[in-house]
């Protein structure tokens, strides 16, 4: 089988190294481009780990060669670059898959407000397909543009899709606390990302200001038919990666914790990369840390008015990297756990 | 002026050592006595880093040696062994602080179902005052048994004080998200408390089940004059020291910012070791790392509906031993930030 | 082709959990026993990140069921405990590849003075070949008994192997200066290991006494063909997984740079696992983790004199497990980077 | 009595963070002056640590504002700056202390040589104090400019000088392996200090080409009456605070270990800050963290030809501000351990 041709620009940062460390080794592809806004030279130079393993070059961006080496593009670059690339990509018949938030939101003004930028291509906006697989598989098989989740709404909206689905005209309130490693903020050279400033510290960030909140209440409503206000709150942990969101969810009458499981073992039986956790047990970060997997915990307090689901992600894998792989099996007809598992 | 002659029992342990260093600078104080178990030997040896600034011997308990040298006597010992030594020591005449979680709830029956452990000394689990200076100062002026709140409800009962002490009837809904660094689950070797577990790991724990959450509710409903039941869930930060709690509060009507933070500046004001930051400012762990402090911020959404209050402290200081001297320089007539600043 | 059939005894370590990983992936190799002392149930239970990749149970240890089951068993327990089950799986016709400490020495006496324990299987402690391939690849493709070399030894042994091989005679010093990440200690409930000690903390332990130390002064021997004596010091890094050695090797007389690192590239040049970084560049734990390298670099003072050799491995990859599988690799005609790459 | 005026260049650096933390605490001395390039504002703000500590304000440099505030400046700059400061401050009568490089070496070509940069004051280069107060404790209770000894220098030469001292001439070689924590490094936001780059990764960097090497073998060479010539690797820990040195003294001849005891014990007894472990401990740098100690182990290979030396001091204490804060009290006649205890 002719394998596909892909290119990645923006390697050199942890969602470029990500998809570098899973791409060579998937046996499904060839990378053909690789660039990084003005770094150019040998991969395994920009990435030593990389060396003996590939001899790819970074060069500069050329839409030419990109059209003319590649079948699918992943950008995993900063919010306002995308919006640059994609549109002469799309037309040139390129199948892109965007880390970035800049097709996320589907609205304008609301991009406007929360990234504090004009969007220059509206017309996609509202054309891509939101690139969560356990939501909108079936959109991603025959997507040109796949938006690509953010690392928090991944784990948010796969923690409330089964309640929000079935019962979102019973929930009085939401609380999203959520909390990240530092390759969530990118590879910056900011002095609040630090060593010595991050470590033996914690701390909330961007409080009520968020760019994920619009997109997870955005998502969720699209699941309710109907509006959903969450509140959402990011904390940075002092580690590199991984994502855990405690997430409590108040019901207007109780329910009870086996009705509730069943919602979730419904939608999730079949997922191959969605992990129910039995009662009593608890997620953490590290069972998940370099792999695909969202796991998933519930418990409810007595009266059973109260849930609290906890979930945990790698965000570079299922919150980045690895979904937008996940993405392009699915779009080009690969298992879905191709390179992943 | 004479020196108040202190004993402390527990010496091996986290909050022992933190007692040692505040106390053995302390101008008002001589340390006449410590043990820790079946541990014996120099205190130098035991923490080396104390070498060189005490030659304090390590002794075996001895409730006579505590009543002929000791004035008062701190308990950092695990729950269920303060309980055995108080009932001597308080009608010796001694007076007794204790770290333990022995004396702060005031009920029997609610100490067995959270602590698992029967209680042996009713009789002073209703008189012990809860060493919470800036809510029971006056108490403590007098106390012959002090119970040293929790680190989780320290941060909790001082986070959510002013709002449940003026508005408690207007609350529609209390969410506490806690996250704490690992020297709150003191210093035992359990597997999951090693270093490989931990490191780059973080998870939810002991949902739903922590002997804090009833501490957190007495304590606010005593505030409140009223019932109060929070959502109270804990988290293990991979860090030493530190707690960081997100209170979100859901008010039944939306409330302005101004009046809630009015609320704030009017309760804490005055008190030397709470200091809440400007609106913009969200409070970090290592600002209060080493220190006294709790630090605190409010931030609300756009309708004044939900408030996300946000509170640290070292659960050391503040959360143990900190708090300990506190009390214990308000209990014997010291500047209440003697040694402490 | 018939896949191998493998059996790990010691799933609960660190270096059992890595064989699993690497073994599940391996595409010619079934795991058909696991066990790890007294603890039974399923894998998925014991090691959550595993779950949905694997139905393997934990029973206990079983000669029978292993000659039954399995071609070859990895050993990854304690020292003194590996002596106990390798004759009766020798004898079998079980290939053993033994992860402890049990085979690495070839004198009943050296072992008893560094292991502090008698040795009970004398008769193969002369038989087993020591796995590191750069040097024995040949003996190990039709060795019954694998003994596994430590994790220190496999740096500082591949750091040195190109100077010792050459140069013996010529040199005055040699002082290995070695680092490892908790990990390498295994995992037991030992205070000094747990979190709160070993975070924010870095010591030297073992100075003058550790059991590596004569193992990597019996392999350099063998390749000098001569006597060898280094100097030997490790230390605790506040990490997980890595080992990075600084070697000092001073020479009787100065040495050109490029002669010497001639000998490196020569003797390196084929080798899939050993990556000679270029002058100006210093190896990182960080770009080996997860990994089956050893990164190398050389520098020389001004007169070239005195040689810094740095070199790092990960010591549950190359340093342990990884290395087991290169191994089992060799011995049952797999590719050498088969599951490793 | 009159209290010191001081003031502090640099006061947004760790170092500068650190004095300030100690001199706010010290009973002789006023603060009146701050300043860090072209930062202004309320320290608070800067630090939110201090809140509630000092009112102090970050001001713009000026001298003329030194001249008239202050009787001694901390100088907590990048090496190039303090060399512009320091020779109107000297002639105006202000008594400089510079934590920066600028005045260590004593030798233009040197400085050069290591610094990569000219030196614009040669007068002075000369006439500086090198504040190692074990070594010049006399001389620098009356300079006029101290320079503040490095802190891998610090540590290095506490470790050598006895042995440097009295056997100078029967040592064959010396390795000085160092490892410190990231604030060694100071708070500039490069990508290689980022958190998620420094944690889980370890590495040598500046090998041979450390600008404390020159200044490590200047001072020993000054103790020796004679040439010194070390061989020194840094490196850097994943953690925030302390430096560890592994120190191998070979000898031409054996040495009994006693003899060698003997001499630091005699060098150190008196000492304040000096801590020599008995025979079989090892420092670990959290006995050390937050403190001015440095702390020493002996240990020996079973001839006595090789000696090992650990070695470990708080970088920011003893490697700068601390020690910076006891050359304070030596020249202005304060108890030495003032502040600092």
């Amino acid at each position: 089988m002719k394998k596909l041709r892909v290119g990645i620009v923006g390697v050199t940062g942890y969602s470029g190294l990500v998809l570098l460390e899973i791409l060579l080794s998937h046996p499904g592809v060839d990378i053909t481009f690789a660039s990084a806004g003005s770094t150019t030279g040998e991969i395994a130079d920009i990435w030593p780990q990389l060396k003996g393993k590939t001899s790819l070059i970074c060069e500069e961006y050329s839409e030419q060669k990109i059209i003319q080496s590649c079948d699918a593009v992943f950008l995993a670059v900063p919010h306002t670059v995308a919006m640059q690339y994609v549109p002469a990509l799309i037309t040139a018949g390129i199948t892109v898959i965007d880390l970035s938030g800049d097709y996320r939101l589907n609205d304008e003004a609301e991009y406007k407000k929360w990234y504090k930028a004009g969007h220059s291509d509206i017309k996609n906006l509202s054309k891509a397909i939101y690139g969560l697989p356990e939501l909108y598989r079936d959109s991603i098989k025959s997507a040109n543009l796949i938006s690509n989740p953010g690392c928090y709404p991944t784990a948010a909206i796969l923690a409330l899709a089964p309640i929000i689905k079935n019962l979102s005209s019973d929930i009085d309130s939401i609380v999203i606390d959520a909390k990240s490693g530092v390759t969530g903020a990118g590879r910056k050279a900011h002095t609040s990302l630090l060593y010595s400033e991050v470590n033996e510290n914690f701390k909330a960030y961007k409080v009520f200001a968020h760019q994920h909140s619009p997109e997870i209440d955005l998502y969720l409503a699209d699941i309710a038919k109907g509006k959903i206000k969450t509140t959402f709150v990011t904390h940075l942990l002092p580690m590199n990666r991984g994502i855990l969101e405690t997430i409590y969810v108040k019901f207007k009458s109780p329910k009870k914790q086996t009705s509730i499981r069943d919602l979730y073992e419904q939608m999730y039986k079949a997922e191959p990369f969605v992990r129910l956790l039995e009662a009593g047990s608890q997620p953490e970060t590290k069972h998940v840390a370099g792999t695909n997997y969202c796991d998933l915990a519930i418990e409810s307090n007595d009266d059973g008015s109260m849930y609290v689901v906890t979930t945990v992600i790698d965000n570079l894998m299922k919150g980045a990297s690895g979904q937008a792989v996940q993405n392009m099996n699915i779009r080009f007809g690969y298992s879905e756990q191709e390179g992943l598992i």
